[in-house]
């Protein structure tokens, strides 16, 4: 059963050098667009840069992938709406839709991460998600 | 049924701006990986970037993928051993194994582009992929 | 003497993939904000990407500098302060001042880019920067 | 007076999306390759990045800047030839020139960096850089 999350609403636009030569966006933009929306998602319910730092988080990737519907321009002001779509016991799935500010689709991807900690000096394990955690992301 | 391809082999190594604060690969980076190994393998086939240019010819990604299985720190000396393992009309779907020179597996993933067409002042369309640029890629 | 410039804010922000292990702001990172920031103070007088397309026009790097002063860290919400400080014949000079939206200085740099126009096909020649080109950067 | 500095080679290519709609490398692209090769000049006297790691050293920006010699292109073939122009007692320039393998000037830059450490858990501060890690770069 698919989660019910909240959806995060990430603003940013394509630049010149997000372009290649082809004058279209550079695909790999789109997954540093998803990995930043995460990151912005997850400040939406509290867990800020600064918290994951101070608590030793983060969420290492186990896969992405992207489906690219339309290209996108130089100037093309965007957005990513993003949502977890699944929650396992130490991992979870976050959907995201590229889409200009006109409504346009542009991609779609999803990234499924692990909820990680690493303490000073230590690898990363991955660590049981809370359920309070769970609950913040809930769709209210 | 599978195509049987040649395998290219792209070697690349991880740069301290390719990592993030946790100290591993920014993912993003696999799939500029898979990008350049892609140009890379068709480069050994005869088709160059000037060529390419010359021709007009690009090949615009419909889809990209990849998994993350072992993380990748600053330094690291990698490869990407690349092989087309569809040819569709149009399309194709090229994949990519990432290890360490030492062997370790650290990412896998595909890519699926179209072959494609744009001249000066035109929109890019597909082009059917002839039979030689086929043949190039056929494992000898 | 000094152009006076009108004062071009272009919002930023440090994203996870912007740093790099040691936790901190990967110092290119600085100049692709002023590449960006460059771009949003042309559209900020009409001069849009749409229509820099339409007419052929670029504004290809002579050179680029950026002192950095304090570290900017993941989650830092920023801004690029942008202004032309002088206009040559063909050229003129950017400059940039980077801070956090609290008011700290965390870089200051400067391009040097050509006026250039490169038809379809064509290389690109440096244009002299007509005068009512400047007239809309003049500081009101 | 000029130190006088062995030179490192770090060879590299410019990647369809190292490059920009205007068909040539994108700028910051060359900043990511001067601090790719002063990592590799320290490697080559022995500072390998696991080394580095080990003993909490890294090379924080002061400053730098690059001159746009000639536009590179997609495909091509270049290196950086670094070296040290100047120890201070905390601090360090390099100094980087970037041509394509059949010798055409590209860019020149430089970096003025410090030599700091960074214990876990700890700000990092300037240490001041030994003769033996200055003999290390002498000319032999």
């Amino acid at each position: 059963m698919e989660f019910r999350s909240i959806v995060g609403v990430f603003p940013c636009q394509v630049h010149w050098g997000d372009c290649d030569p082809a004058g279209i966006i550079f695909y790999p933009t789109y997954f540093r667009w998803m990995d930043a929306a995460t990151w912005a998602l997850f400040e939406s319910v509290g867990y800020t840069p600064q918290r994951m730092r101070d608590e030793h988080l983060s969420m290492p990737l186990v896969s992405a992938d992207c489906q690219f519907l339309a290209p996108a321009k130089h100037g093309d002001r965007c957005e990513v709406r993003s949502r977890i779509t699944r929650f396992g016991g130490k991992s979870f799935v976050v959907a995201h839709e590229m889409t200009s500010v006109d409504g346009a689709a542009l991609a779609k991807g999803a990234e499924t991460r692990v909820w990680g900690r690493a303490r000073p000096g230590e690898t990363l394990k991955g660590e049981v998600i809370p359920d309070a955690l769970k609950a913040l992301f809930s769709e209210r």
